[in-house]
C-alpha cells in the first residue's frame, strides 16, 4: 500500500492538480473549452502578454531577467478610466488561465452592472506564463530553474502587472476588486491582506487558506467527502468504503488483477483504486446543481448519480459492477469510452507544477483518513511527503512558511482587528472547505458559506437551472462588492489626498 | 561639480548611512559605545543567534542556504509566557543593532510597567548578521552575494524569527509590538502591515515611508533643514546659503585650496562642501534638546550652536571662520581636534551597506533643492544615481518597487479602510519628517507630531532635562500601546478561536 499512499498523497494534494504522477483522465478526451466557450462563438477576451521581472524580492543578477506573463482582458462592459469605472482581476491560479476563465463566468456576468474592466491574470509558470524564455523544458527541468515558483513571487507579479497596467489606462483611481477560486482563492485573499494599496477587495471563492498543517485536521477533507456520500445514502458510503479492502483482496489473489481489469475495463494494468479516489474527490469537488464541465463533463449532482449506480439493486451484490457505475459517472459521461487507460496522465489544464508547490510551501494534509473515513484510514504524514519531494524534485518543503508569510493560525483575533473588504465563500460539499473561512470574522470580512455547495460553484456561469441558494449567495457577493465600491467612490469624493500638514 | 552631487546624492540618501563613499567623521572617535552604554556596567542584554535561511521567498538550492542572525534580549522585565506577557521587538535598522538598541532607551524604560520581554533584531548583511558564513569578505563581494539584501528578506527573517522564539518560548498567546526608527520605523510599520498575525501593533518613528520617488516631493528634505536653520537664524541661513558659492570661486582661485584647508583645518586635501553639508544635515537631524551622542557628541540644541556660531560678531565678514565654527558644533565637540581627515571614511556602525539599499529599492530622493534651499540649488535626478550604483555596484536600482510593495500612494484612502494600532512619529526639525505620516488616518493608526521634534527622538532615554513636549510624546505613546494590548487581552479572553462552524 506504500506506493499507493504516496501517490494519493500527491494526487490529494490539490484539487484538480495532482497531473503528472496522479491524475488519471478517462479516454473521453477533456477539452480545455468549456461549454461556455463552445456555446459562444464570440472572443470572450484578447490575450496579451507583459514583460514580468523574474525574481522581486532579490537583486542578483539572474533576479533581473523577465518572462512574458500572459493576461487575458475583456473591454466591452468597461465604463472607462476618466469615470474610475472599476477593474475586476482574477488572480490566476495553477493552470492555464484561459481555462479559469471560462469556468468563471460569474465576472462576465456581473461585468456589464459595475461596468468594470476584466482582466484575468496567469500564474508563473503555467499556461504560456513560463520564464526562461518561455521554455518549459529549461523552466521545468531541475530546482534551479523551478526555484522562482512560488506564491509570493506570483502575488508580486500580480501587484506590478496591475500597477503598470492601471498606469498604461491612465486607470490610476480605478478601484480593483480581486477573484479568485481554490489556489486562485487563496491569492485573490492574501493579495488583499498583502496589497491592500492595490486591490480595495476580494471575493475568494473556496479557499482553503487555513488549510495548512498545524491549523485544521488532517482528517477535515476526507471526512468531507464521507459526509457527501454518506448524505446521499448510507448503503452507498458502505459499499464505497468496504471496497477497499475487498480490492486489495483481489490484487493478491491469483487471477486477481486480471477480474480488476476486466471488472473496470482497465485498457493497461494499473491498480484501481487511485482511479476509483479521484473519481470520488473530484466529483464531491464538483457536485455541482447543473450540468458542468470543470474537470470531467458531469450531470447535475454527479454523487447522487454515482449513488444511484452503487444502489443499484440490479447489479445486487456485485461491488466491482457498482464501483464501476460509479466511476462511469466521472470517466464517461458519454458512454462512448471502450476502455479506461489508467498510464495516461496527460495534462489539457497545464497542472502539473503544482506538484512543486506543494512539495515547496503549501503544505495542506489532505491525507488524513480516520476510522470512518470512505477511504481506507492512515495518518497524515510530513515525512512520506517531504521523502517525496526530495527525491522527485529535489526539493525540501517548507511546512511552516505559508502559515509565518499569510498567518491562519488565530485568524478571528488577527482579522477582527485587522483589514477588510473580503468575502470568503465556501460550499460544505467541496472537500476544501473543511480548509475555509467559515465564519464571519467582522463587518467587513464575511464568511457567506452554502451548504449544498461545490468547490467554487459561485463563481461558474449562471444556469437557468441555478437553485434558489445559489442565485442568494451570488446576489449577496454583488451586494456586497457594490457596497465595497460605493465606499471607495466617497473616499474619492472625500479629499483625503495626503500632503503632509 | 558633478562629482561633488555625486557623492552628495549618496550620502543624502538615508540619514547616517552613507558611510563608503561619503561619511567624515571627525578625528574625534566616535564610539560604537553611547553615553548610556558607558555609564552603565551591567549588561543590557544577552547575545543570541538564530539560524536563518537566507532566500525566504524563492526555492532554489542556494535559497536553502542559513546565516547566523544576531538579536539582542533583555528579560529581566518579563512577566513571563504563562501570563502572556508582551514581547516588544526592536525591528533593527541598516548597522549594527547593538548601536541601535543603546539609543533605543524608551523600550528599557517602558519594558517594567509593560512586563515586556525586549528583543531587537539585527538585519541582515549588518553588524553580525552577515551570511555566507559571517564573511563580510564574502557577503559584501559583489552583487551575487549581496543580492539577497532587501527589505522584504528582512521583514521574513523577522517574523521567522519571533514566530519561532515565541514557540521555544511556549509564548504563542504573547502579544509582539515592533518598534523602530529610521529605517527601522519603515520595517516596523510594513511588518504591521505585512505580518499583522506576529505583532499587534507598531511604532514607527521617524520613518519616511512617504519619501519614495513619485509621492512627496524632492526638494523636502532640504526645505525642512532650511528651514531649521532659518527659524533659528535669519542671518545664520544666509550666511550657510551664500558660502557654497564663496566656496566654489575660492577653489577655483590660485591658492584657493590651501586657503580652505587652512580655514578648516583639514589635514588632508579634499573639498569640503560634502563634509559641511553632512554636518549640517546630521545636525538638523539630531537637533535634539538635550546632549546626545547618537552621530556624534553634541550640545542640546546643536543647531542654536551652530547659528551661535556663524552669527557671532567677532568673526565679523570672515565666512569661513563662521563656517568653521559651525562645523565645530558637529565634529568638534571635545574641543581637541587639531585638524580634520577628511579621507577618513571609517563606518564605526557598520552602515555601510545601505548603499546597496539605497542602489535597489530604497530611492527615497533627498537632494532636491530648490531656490530657497541653504544648498546649492539642484534637481533630483533618478539617473544619476542609477549610473552610480551599475558603475560602483553592479546593480540597477527599481524605483518603483518599495511602492509596488508597500504602497504609501494615497496611504490616507488606503488605511482609512485597512490594518490598524499604528503610531507614526515624526519631529518637524527632522529633514526625513517629510516623507512620515504627519496626519492621523483613523482612530488607531495615529500620527504624533512634534514640532520641535528631530529624528526619532522619542525612542532615545529620557533626560530629567527633556522638555515638557517630549515627555507628553511619549506619554501618549505609552497610553495607545497599553490601549492595544488591554484590547488584545480581551480579545483573547473571549473565544475567539477558530474552529469551523
Amino acid at each position: 500500500m506504500k506506493i499507493f499512499f504516496l501517490v494519493s498523497l500527491l494526487f490529494l494534494l490539490f484539487s484538480f492538480s495532482s497531473a503528472k504522477k496522479t491524475k488519471f483522465p478517462s479516454p473521453v478526451n477533456i477539452q480545455a473549452e468549456s461549454i461556455f466557450h463552445q456555446s459562444t462563438k464570440t472572443n470572450l477576451y484578447e490575450t496579451k502578454y507583459f514583460t514580468q521581472i523574474l525574481d522581486h524580492f532579490n537583486y542578483h543578477p539572474q533576479s533581473y531577467q523577465t518572462f512574458q506573463e500572459r493576461y487575458l482582458i475583456n473591454n466591452k462592459f468597461w465604463g472607462g478610466a476618466e469615470k474610475n469605472a472599476p477593474i475586476f482581476v482574477y488572480t490566476g491560479n495553477e493552470g492555464d488561465i484561459e481555462w479559469f476563465t471560462q469556468n468563471t463566468g460569474f465576472m462576465f456576468e456581473i461585468a456589464p452592472q459595475f461596468k468594470a474592466l476584466l482582466v484575468f491574470l496567469e500564474h508563473r509558470y503555467y499556461g504560456k506564463s513560463i520564464p526562461f524564455g518561455g521554455d518549459k523544458e529549461i523552466a521545468y527541468s531541475n530546482s534551479t530553474t523551478l526555484g522562482y515558483l512560488s506564491s509570493t513571487q506570483a502575488l508580486a507579479d500580480y501587484a506590478t502587472l496591475i500597477i503598470d497596467l492601471k498606469k498604461n489606462l491612465t486607470a490610476q483611481d480605478s478601484p480593483v476588486v480581486v477573484f479568485g477560486g481554490s489556489y486562485g482563492g487563496m491569492l485573490a485573499a492574501w493579495f488583499r491582506l498583502k496589497y491592500p494599496h492595490v486591490a480595495i477587495g476580494a471575493l475568494a471563492s473556496s479557499a482553503p487558506i487555513l488549510g495548512f498543517q498545524g491549523i485544521v485536521s488532517p482528517y477535515s477533507f476526507s471526512n468531507i467527502i464521507t459526509q457527501d456520500f454518506k448524505g446521499v445514502s448510507e448503503n452507498c458510503y458502505k459499499v464505497i468504503k468496504e471496497s477497499w479492502k475487498l480490492i486489495e483482496e483481489t490484487e493478491e489473489q491469483h487471477g486477481g488483477l486480471d477480474l480488476l481489469k476486466k471488472s473496470f475495463k482497465i485498457c493497461d494494468s494499473k491498480p484501481v483504486e487511485g482511479w476509483l479516489q479521484t473519481a470520488f474527490v473530484y466529483t464531491a469537488m464538483t457536485d455541482y446543481p447543473t450540468p458542468s464541465n470543470f474537470l470531467n463533463p458531469l450531470p447535475a449532482y454527479p454523487i447522487r448519480q454515482m449513488c444511484k449506480a452503487i444502489d443499484d439493486p440490479t447489479t445486487g451484490n456485485d461491488t466491482f459492477a457498482k464501483l464501476y457505475g460509479a466511476a462511469n459517472i466521472y470517466y464517461n459521461s458519454s458512454g462512448t469510452a471502450t476502455c479506461f487507460n489508467l498510464s495516461d496522465h496527460s495534462d489539457p489544464h497545464g497542472l502539473s507544477m503544482w506538484t512543486w508547490q506543494a512539495c515547496t510551501e503549501m503544505i495542506l494534509p489532505t491525507d488524513g483518513n480516520d476510522e470512518k473515513s470512505i477511504f481506507p484510514s492512515s495518518e497524515y504524514n510530513f515525512a512520506d511527503r517531504a521523502t517525496f519531494c526530495k527525491e522527485y524534485l529535489g526539493v525540501e518543503p517548507r511546512p511552516n512558511w505559508a502559515t509565518t508569510e499569510f498567518g491562519g493560525m488565530d485568524i478571528m483575533r488577527v482579522l477582527k482587528r485587522f483589514g477588510s473588504n473580503m468575502i470568503f465563500f465556501n460550499g460544505l460539499r467541496d472537500p476544501w472547505s473543511g480548509g475555509g473561512v467559515l465564519k464571519s470574522i467582522s463587518k467587513s470580512i464575511v464568511a457567506i458559506v452554502a451548504k449544498q455547495g461545490a468547490h467554487h460553484v459561485d463563481l461558474r456561469f449562471s444556469d437557468k437551472e441555478d437553485p434558489k441558494w445559489l442565485q442568494d449567495v451570488r446576489k449577496k457577493e454583488i451586494h456586497i462588492i457594490h457596497k465595497w465600491i460605493d465606499q471607495y467612490y466617497h473616499d474619492l469624493s472625500e479629499d483625503l489626498s495626503y500632503n503632509g500638514i
